[in-house]
């Protein structure tokens, strides 16, 4: 079972996968981007601002392949416990929002679609659900009003793919106490594997 | 305008690239995979045997969005002739012949499709068609019969493209001497130039 975790920077997404990496210790944790040479790839031109953003889009897919082939798929072929910081979801929703002043017709879709024939579904996923003024105000970042205007967009991408499969999804509500939300997430885990 | 030489290894297509640099010196010269540092990680991938095939094909997809933000579109809008040895028909009919064992249900249809919404399509793609056999010992590499195979598959998704595309295609016999397949050539730029 692939369970993916999900959420803005700074809805306290790490924090909960932590959490989960100590009480399922057979289960393979894993994140993306990787720590492989295509996630290195992928922070070059995070790092880079002159970099175009489709080519990153194209790093981070080629990272993700590498992942699917390289852990995802053998673990969950050895019947493991999958738990991914951050997946598919994620590149929906910000590479759709960093793209939408692309001359691209529909981000959103466009990048659903190049995961559609290739990628593995999670079979679940934890949406860390934070407002993004909290989130800008945790991560601690600079230019805290653009910060807020790009992770609305990001939001929006999160909330496009909740209504398109709400089966996957569970939301959890991560503008509480730290505490609160892991209980939530270590139940949702608990349940979800039994 | 834009234009594209496309081919297999073999074809002749690089030499024909260079004569019509020498004759066309205000245009704009370019290649894929290109030389920046996207290109260096698709070559980086080329060398790693265990690389993942899809990995591979967003490598060269990064490369290509980079090429089409950096050199392709701000040459076309200045007004340029530009003419690239190789481009998005060689990732169509290349990777589709690696995907072919790859769990993927189309790779020839996905590697088109996820070119549609943010490529720029060439106008004019010459076409250098050679006999696998005879493009395997021009390049002369070795598992002749293996290349020859990978060879034919390649040849197949060009074809495909041709058929789906005519007129965007110029057909060349690059199994002829070299002289006259450069003549052909520069006579088919000439006439899509005027």
């Amino acid at each position: 079972m692939l369970i993916t975790l999900e959420g803005l920077d700074g809805s306290g997404k790490t924090t909960a996968w932590r959490a989960l990496r100590d009480d399922h210790p057979d289960a393979v944790f894993t994140r993306e981007p990787t720590d492989s040479w295509y996630g290195e790839a992928v922070a070059r031109s995070i790092d880079d601002d002159d970099a175009d953003p489709l080519a990153e889009l194209f790093l981070y897919m080629a990272d993700h392949a590498d992942h699917l082939s390289r852990v995802i798929r053998p673990a969950l072929a050895e019947g493991s416990l999958v738990v991914s910081d951050r997946y598919s979801d994620s590149r929906v929703a910000y590479q759709a929002a960093t793209l939408a002043d692309a001359s691209i017709p529909d981000p959103f879709a466009y990048v659903r679609s190049i995961h559609g024939p290739i990628s593995r579904p999670p079979d679940a996923t934890l949406y860390l659900d934070v407002d993004p003024e909290t989130a800008a105000e945790r991560s601690g970042r600079t230019n805290k009003f653009e910060r807020v205007a790009h992770l609305r967009r990001v939001q929006e991408g999160y909330e496009r793919l909740l209504a398109a499969d709400p089966d996957r999804f569970v939301r959890i509500d991560a503008d509480r106490p730290q505490a609160a939300v892991l209980d939530d997430v270590t139940a949702a885990v608990d349940r979800l594997v039994d």
